[in-house]
């Protein structure tokens, strides 16, 4: 069995391409390709099928590396169409992937001097402010509780967006799983913290719902982007820089995001039928 | 360029396979194979060279995740035995590896119904107990210090073991990084907590000089082993229980201390010609 091992910004992914729509990938064999250490090694599994309809070229099936199902990955979608054009899968510079939650057109902006794709941009859609919310957070020194006011945002998976003075201090790991769980956010929440160092730049730092710190999210990137434009710190077209590399947001005047990126393919693996026979597909 | 992930109770390592002893494998391109997110993955890579004399049948050339030369890496042999075998690229049931710091015999001491090797056996050399140290700690809270006895072992490298009542709330990641630059050592030290529930079972946290909390390490198993002897609480032979999975020391009457685990290939990958052409060698 081969998979392919592709990144954007470090946000990573193994690929299993499945043009016959018959592989399984239960939530066992999803854990087991995404360990780290024992695995693959990645953020969630693409599984690649045929198209389930004539508006799009292929069928994007996304678990998270805990197996769960996700409807859309902003990163993911654009190494797909990585995946296919350098495999020879699809031509042209424009893969349509289709996904639970719709079919995405996915651009390539790059290519290297062997016409491979270095960069891709995806309409992540139509961007929706959720209003200012206060939360309560313990103190960076943990003896005394202070409110914090959140800028939310919904890119079809729920944003909460704070202004910091000082990124790397930044109290990620201690009030990302706090407001993650506020009772203000009924499903959860995904958390960014974010500085604006100038109009058209926008640095932050993610904390996955489910997950935790990552070096990149696409929503999180079009979250952050979002903030600032809405605080009146930046303007609609940003740079934003995160952990894993950098991105680019434009919110358009017809109110659509579009995030461009790069988007590489690492190697493709042939798994060994030893490792296979001993998974856990469960 | 082809290499192979391999791990042993998840010590992972990317196999470089240099049969004509010409592939330069620098600091950055170790860093770049050893990326969790934007490479293959690995605590480290080891370069398979020609062997170096007539008595062994292949050089171990190991390389740590930060690109730095190590002589010697217990599972990493473990795992070469695994990957010559299962490759065809020897026969029978003893691979010879030679390394910086001499040759190991790595014998198969169980395979999968399909033949495939899942289990090897390391003589990693003569354990050296070289005392009791006390050295000054945080108290967990924070607000004190503390003395803690520890027992120090050379595998080859330096360990020194911490016996502590609850194995989870060990405080290894402050702990550490404190002990592991203690004046008392002078080139530093690896880091093991231990508890001993039987004397035939030790179970272990360890704190890896230079890299951190690590799943499993083949001198640490050994080091945990050697002091709960020491210490009076086990016997010779062991089965020792760290984060990745089992091992088995055995510190025999003249003074050899042998390693069994699990060593498996987890898969064969081709390198992406643009990723590869996108890396800093350097």
């Amino acid at each position: 069995m081969q998979v392919t091992k592709v990144h954007g910004c470090g946000n990573d992914f193994v690929v299993v391409a499945d043009p016959g729509g018959t592989i399984d990938v239960g939530p066992g064999f999803v854990r087991a390709l995404c360990d780290r250490h024992r695995g693959v090694g990645g953020d969630g599994v693409i599984r690649l099928a045929p198209p389930r309809d004539d508006g799009s070229d292929v069928f994007m099936d996304y678990r998270n590396a805990d197996g769960g199902v996700v409807e859309m990955c902003g990163n993911g979608v654009r190494c797909v169409a990585t995946y296919m054009l350098d495999r020879g899968l699809h031509h042209g510079d424009v893969v349509r992937v289709g996904s639970r939650a719709g079919t995405r057109h996915v651009v390539v902006t790059a290519r290297d001097e062997r016409g491979r794709v270095v960069e891709t941009r995806v309409d992540m859609g139509t961007p929706v402010p959720t209003g200012e919310v206060t939360v309560r957070v313990p103190t960076p020194d943990g003896h005394d509780v202070t409110a914090v006011r959140v800028t939310t945002v919904s890119m079809g998976n729920p944003h909460a967006v704070i202004e910091v003075d000082d990124l790397d201090k930044a109290p990620v790991a201690d009030w990302g799983p706090r407001i993650e769980r506020d009772p203000a956010f009924e499903h959860g929440t995904n958390v960014e913290f974010i500085t604006v160092p100038a109009t058209d730049v926008v640095r932050g730092r993610i904390w996955e719902r489910g997950v935790g710190e990552t070096l990149a999210s696409g929503t999180g990137a079009s979250a952050m982007a979002v903030a600032a434009h809405l605080l009146g710190r930046a303007g609609r077209e940003v740079r934003v820089e995160v952990p894993g590399g950098v991105l680019h947001s434009e919110w358009t005047a017809d109110d659509a995001l579009f995030i461009r990126g790069p988007a590489v393919a690492v190697f493709d693996a042939e798994l060994d039928a030893g490792w296979l026979g001993a998974v856990d597909h469960g």
